[in-house]
């Protein structure tokens, strides 16, 4: 995990800010947009390009889960691969937004209880998971760092 | 580019869909929703991890133009490097949404006139873009992507 202060409000009139002059989001706020957001994308690296693709997922912990129904996702996940998972929101007419970026490492989740316990406390998926191709890939967290724009 | 179809309309009844049976975006309609997106995210490899970040992005022909007030996004361009660049967009209520992806090489603007050019075709950046660090970058776009949910 980041060095990231945990306790302090967002409101915090001391709250930090990075380079560019964006306030750095704190990790519970983080883990709560990233728990909130209906969607996210998922970054591995394919074939020598960066592939992103958006998923519907669930926060477990500080663990990212979510549906694949095959294809490059599900091999990036069974290679073990390093992956990133960023959820955002941004509202153009207040020239205002957010992201939350997680860095991790993917793995495709066999225990039957388990993915069984994830199919309970997630959302439906919005298309169709029912191949028997269909596995659900976690990612274990191992850093979460958030930013907004200022002025929100 | 991709041998993506890029005349047929997406409402066309033949539409070819994925693996996963999304419907998939030709390549002018891939365009028009870069196009449109205030809000785009690149992705590109940072010291072992793959970094996402949002940007105000501006469609320039094929390419992706942003700025970017300087740190690692600007290294990425500087080293030449492959990056992706995604936008999405998705309805809750409806369970529907879509992506387009982008792949290509970042490459900082040096050109005067190419950079004036920009600055008069693009939205104003939502956050603080007049320091003396501030830079453009181009994703010369080498392909491009997109998928839909069905039933939208």
């Amino acid at each position: 995990m980041t060095d990231t202060d945990s306790t302090g409000p967002v409101t915090d009139v001391t709250e930090p800010t990075d380079h560019t002059g964006m306030r750095v989001l704190t990790l519970q706020d983080c883990l709560t947009r990233l728990g909130s957001a209906p969607v996210g994308r998922v970054a591995f690296a394919l074939d020598g390009e960066i592939a992103v693709l958006p998923v519907n997922h669930t926060l477990d912990g500080l663990d990212i889960c979510f549906r694949t129904a095959g294809g490059s996702k599900i091999q990036a996940a069974i290679d073990g691969d390093r992956v990133s998972f960023e959820v955002d929101g941004f509202d153009p007419a207040r020239r205002w937004g957010w992201s939350v970026l997680v860095h991790g490492t993917a793995g495709v989740v066999v225990d039957e209880q388990e993915m069984a316990r994830l199919v309970a406390i997630s959302r439906p998926p919005w298309v169709a998971m029912d191949a028997p191709s269909t596995r659900w890939v976690r990612i274990s967290t191992r850093e979460v760092t958030g930013r907004e724009t200022l002025g929100s």
